[in-house]
């Protein structure tokens, strides 16, 4: 099986494909960075919309989702966002926990497996 | 491959197979949820039992398991539970850290991936 | 799909081979552990380079990478090694954050999936 990886930097990539499996790295929201966690979130998914895209996959075929909040009091707010961002009847199998993350600003990041 | 879910609610699916690889979400203790780690440690395997069964596989065939304490001295007993679990021969690779879980009555989640 | 479990303990086994799908265990460092994280990590580093070796993988194949620092003023330090040893247009999808490991002389744990 092959691999092929997009948007790849020294220290990552940002999504790589083995075969019909889709990874992509946790992904943090882009500057300028809104100290709110939902606005966050509703940039992290977009970012992985397109990623997916990219890939050949989409948000109905995502698999797995690691979700980790810089504080766990911002779990209302990511799921006023990913709820509705969610396909009906086609969720990931998804974890949410807490963990501080590389830098201060950013309160949420998402990481998914999907299938293509 | 297909991708086959069962377990679907709105924000998650409990079990998530794709191919020959089984994917469970994060899994917290059923309630009543006892105040006691070894005792979630036991309820969540349980499940864990059940949903791979589900997804024609079982306890000998997991590739990774991700566990989260939500205070790492609580690192003995998930293995007082855990380690007897283990089939002999067949232990998965496997990652234990602490993060804050989504409610603070649970203290221990755990996720994995198996073959079946 | 066969699966191939090397280096296996009653807890876990550091290496575990699904079809052309490699995982391995979070990784620590070696006794005696260095108080560095930077030397930690060149620790971990080299074990998984064994690891993926014992896999019939290299580190140009990594898929996802998933790094725990017990204290994120260590991302740095990390960094530092970890850039250096990321093959060029190679890198993997990474997700970096913090977490306390399982005993508080480990800094840094690295856990990855791989293609081989």
């Amino acid at each position: 099986m092959t691999v092929e990886r997009k948007h790849v930097g020294p220290r990552l990539s940002e999504l790589v494909i083995h075969g019909d499996t889709v990874y992509t790295a946790g992904i943090v929201a882009r500057d300028p960075v809104s100290d709110d966690p939902a606005a966050q979130t509703r940039d992290i998914l977009a970012q992985i919309d397109s990623l997916l895209a990219e890939a050949g996959s989409d948000k109905t075929k995502i698999l797995s989702a690691t979700i980790w909040l810089a504080d766990i009091s911002y779990y209302d707010a990511l799921n006023s966002v990913w709820d509705p961002w969610v396909p009906k009847g086609q969720s990931p199998a998804r974890a949410c926990v807490e963990s501080k993350l590389a830098r201060p600003k950013y309160k949420v990041e998402i990481r998914v497996i999907a299938a293509r």
